[in-house]
């Protein structure tokens, strides 16, 4: 956790928080943090900044806090998914938080098993976690959108030319002879396949709509490596001070 | 399994393997092979191609092989990584092993919980399965090598001089100015520290035997997502086709 982050709800008034939950155990346990100590904190959706403890005790944290600073930029980056199975799905969508993925959506697409859609992951109250989880590893406020889609054509063909519109788009398939581009720059949407890949059907119809293959090369990496690999090729810039 | 690497003893003569094992279970049950199907295969440390199915059924599977491929090319990189939380540890040899990586040294650090040197997943039989499925997932059959080292002062001032000797020294850590550098094509010898980063102490004591601090921005990342992104900013070049 290297950022306290705060709902409207824990203000008592606009410069006081109180928290009693996870986080209060975090800064007591973890941090070890005493009176006068400064926290790193930021209000979900919005600023961030420092918080001065002005009260703690085993019940309690009360903060004192000053938000002044934007959240780091978002990556110009939408991630199609094919939804990956539940324990890869959990570290994917954690990762890509913390990398400053704004927009998800979690597509079906043939070689996606029919049960990881019955998954408790894909509950909306634990994927909110998961996402909060992935900004207090990066210090960032703003959560990510996770939108589910369980309908490939459909999808591809009536929701996604609006979706990646004016964007780079491109999908990640091992098949192809195109390497995936460096640094782009550009706002970008990237479509990521199942294990195994998409059927050649689906690249298809993908393509139909603008997506171009690219590869990464010989070796095939699982969707969790590939989605930091592909990230930091993309936007190198986003790994600059 | 996007490769079936085979053992030494697998062989019954110089171009004919049986497989009995979770192979076998694999190729029957998840690729669904039949007799005369090729499968993608591998001599462990040693040159990949083709094998035909000549017999299968539920006991064994056997092939003809023509291995007449190299491997793929190493990565020309030596990870020195304080030991993380076995979970994570998990998971970053085999993403590891997938990208590439060949020499990994896991050290003593400050913030490493001794807990952590008791868990099962540093058994060398556990720590050769975990590489195995890196490697079965990336189509590569050289084995990195992974040594232990449970003395953060004397590994570094006795031990990795000579190891990293020749290569770029980095060591990856969010508090310093300087950003990672991009496409370095020479040989890296690279050091992440624990949860929390190495202590003033290590980092100066990297510092002294040539080890450079380099940040990732400000986003912090786990040593799960950084190790892609950094080898991925590291060696582009590993990604084209």
């Amino acid at each position: 956790m290297n950022i306290i982050l705060l709902h409207e709800t824990d203000f008592i008034n606009s410069k006081t928080v109180i928290l009693k939950d996870r986080r209060k155990n975090h800064i007591i346990n973890v941090l070890k943090s005493q009176k006068t100590d400064t926290l790193f904190c930021g209000l979900i959706n919005n600023n961030m900044g420092k918080g001065i403890i002005s009260k703690i005790d085993s019940s309690k944290v009360e903060l004192k806090v000053n938000l002044n600073q934007p959240p780091p930029p978002p990556l110009p980056l939408t991630l199609i998914l094919a939804l990956p199975r539940p324990k890869m799905l959990k570290r994917i969508i954690e990762s890509s938080a913390t990398l400053g993925v704004k927009k998800i959506y979690l597509i079906n697409s043939w070689r996606v098993e029919k049960s990881f859609w019955q998954s408790p992951v894909l509950n909306d109250e634990i994927l909110q976690d998961i996402l909060i989880s992935g900004l207090e590893q990066a210090k960032d406020t703003v959560l990510p959108q996770i939108f589910k889609k369980q309908l490939f054509t459909p999808f591809v063909k009536q929701e996604l030319t609006d979706i990646s519109k004016n964007s780079l788009c491109i999908t990640a398939h091992p098949k192809t002879t195109n390497s995936c581009p460096q640094n782009v720059n550009q706002q970008t949407t990237l479509a990521i396949g199942p294990e195994g890949g998409f059927i050649d059907k689906e690249i298809e119809t993908l393509e139909q709509i603008g997506f171009k293959t690219v590869n990464l090369g010989s070796r095939i990496l699982r969707t969790e490596t590939a989605v930091p690999v592909l990230i930091s090729r993309l936007f190198p810039d986003l790994f600059v001070s």
